[in-house]
């Protein structure tokens, strides 16, 4: 299915960049080469974390695409679009990629009659671009991100399977934190606890985001795991965001440790009551800015509010558009997918927050998360 | 200690730069700004693996450095250069980050008289570089790669001491590995093990490369670790490369699941062999591609070869210069730290590695590893 999907995107992006005078387009970012063309090499290996370039995706009208990849990046299991291997193991592939990266595109493009070429000028290296556009002084480059963006902002079905896969190995993460929180724990402990279970469950490693904070630091609503102890009738935020397949998925709860007090079951309540709010108004033509007015109201009326966004749009990028804040008027549309997280936060006291990424249905946001927010 | 040492290491680039006519350079890859300012914000944040820019440094001769940086980064404890949150918490950070970035080191940028500027062509993206050369028609962009990399090549004591924490953080993995690993567990459940211990140790999450192969995957050399159960008599071989505070570090086993076999026992002699003959050679003077051939002949002695490199510079990067393959003519040079691996492999059958990271010094090579290499 996969496969299919992509060969359908390239020519709809085709179609988008001809209306925009361009024949041809260079991708190069890893959304794009995950959308385009299902590559998806690990968000954190010895040669991603410093290569400057993962690949390149040549795209032409009329043309089969040319995808160009390192060997190292090849192991991925890969098959939905015609490649190359620009970079035989080498002693030193690391420091000859990028040179033969360069000349093994730039071949092509010289073969590409004048005119203006679709580029990724945010997510590609300067020194990239400027070795291509030397090299071909006959065409004009031309950032295509705002394209891209649109196009990807409205999920296909296998994108939403994609998440749903993500947020459900971020559901495990929440059931084992849950199961597992006691008094004496340090935070560090629990995340671990985490991890390992989403990593056994998905059978290899998964990167992952994560806010995992306890006791006054969930005032702070954010912050990463650390040796600090928990103990009884204290709060904890964990927020949870694995890498699956090249989507991110997220799911946030907040616990006691032990049995809540009033004043925390009642905050706990209204986050509910605002999250509600604001998944019943994921449909089609909503603003994002009414989601994230209609969220807050709810929640100002139980006497709480937050200083961060309402939401924000989440697939190949953790967050992208929609960004559900004041304002916002972009219109929802259906098969976006967005995560709502409202919050309550008492500086230096304690703060609470739950999350849920869920699809924009004519019916309301449909939830991809099975966890059921629960205090304790 | 750190916060000298960067003071020291800026005028040194600054002479460097001057003496190529260029009065100011901008940083902005995650290795300078380490170097330079100290900063060294997480590997993986919700921030960092998706920004196309973590931060910017502006030096100038003559004028105090200017660190830019966005609010979120900020959060790492950081007090080395004067610097400046260009972006204050706002709900939509991630968009308007690059733009701002941007405009506020143009400004500076523009204050500068007409000539060269230093600038990261490999590391900034294309979009950044080419916004700050259209406000600036007066300055040249000059790549500075080649200086930087030379003036990082010989470590600074900080950044040995840096190392070798990275490095007992791999030991400590590899401890706990051989301590816990037995027919029946699967390769992940023993990454897990290793990565927990770790993370606890360090206090906070540690960003890691790893291979951690058995069976016959070991005939690969390198991969990730999966659901594969071990059994008895296979081996394993783990390689672990942490990342902390902004340096790598690695430690390479190789372990037997219950008594070596003859055959076993030999190789693994054989590559201790030659990871000393490989050490003894660590000295200043002595060309990269020399060691290599010693540690290749050593082990060829035995009967035995591998295909890839025989080791690498690590520091900022994982994989650095010096690279230790044949014909490397870069004289080694008191300071330089150097992972060395030699490895034996029967295609589709076994194979072993082990790694040392060690400082180059008249003596030969000091390990910076506590960790002994065994086979069980």
């Amino acid at each position: 299915m996969a496969c299919s999907v992509a060969r359908e995107r390239i020519p709809r992006l085709m179609a988008e960049l001809s209306a925009g005078g361009m024949a041809a387009a260079v991708l190069c970012s890893r959304p794009s080469l995950r959308y385009y063309t299902g590559f998806a090499p690990p968000l954190v290996s010895s040669f991603s974390v410093q290569s400057p370039v993962l690949g390149a995706c040549l795209l032409r009208r009329d043309e089969a695409p040319l995808l160009f990849l390192a060997l190292e990046l090849s192991e991925t299991p890969f098959e939905e679009v015609p490649h190359e291997l620009v970079v035989q193991y080498s002693l030193a592939v690391e420091e000859t990629w990028p040179e033969r990266l360069c000349a093994r595109v730039g071949e092509q493009l010289q073969r590409l009659p004048a005119g203006k070429l679709g580029f990724e000028m945010r997510s590609c290296a300067a020194e990239f671009e400027r070795r291509l556009e030397a090299q071909c002084p006959h065409l004009q480059f031309v950032p295509i991100e705002p394209v891209l963006a649109r196009l990807r902002a409205i999920k296909d079905e296998d994108e939403v399977a994609a998440i749903r896969e993500a947020v459900a190995l971020a559901d495990l993460g929440q059931e084992v934190i849950r199961g597992s929180a006691r008094p004496g724990l340090c935070e560090l402990e629990l995340f671990e606890a985490a991890r390992r279970a989403i990593d056994l469950r998905a059978g290899r490693r998964v990167a992952m985001i994560a806010d995992l904070i306890s006791g006054e630091r969930t005032a702070e609503s954010v912050g990463e795991p650390t040796t600090r102890q928990m103990a009884a009738g204290e709060l904890l935020i964990s927020d949870l965001g694995p890498h699956w397949l090249g989507y991110w998925g997220e799911t946030c709860n907040t616990l006691t440790l032990g049995a809540p007090n009033p004043a925390q079951h009642r905050a706990f309540e209204a986050l509910r009551d605002a999250l509600g709010e604001g998944l019943a108004h994921l449909r089609p033509g909503v603003q994002a800015g009414e989601v994230d007015e209609r969220m807050r109201k709810t929640l100002a009326a139980h006497g709480g509010s937050y200083f961060h966004h309402s939401g924000h749009g989440i697939g190949l990028l953790c967050h992208e558009s929609p960004t559900v804040v004041p304002g916002c008027e972009m219109p929802l549309a259906a098969g976006m997918v967005v995560a709502l997280e409202p919050g309550i936060y008492f500086p230096r006291h304690w703060g609470m927050r739950i999350k849920q990424v869920a699809v924009v249905t004519e019916h309301g946001g449909e939830p991809l998360s099975r966890f059921r927010h629960c205090l304790f």
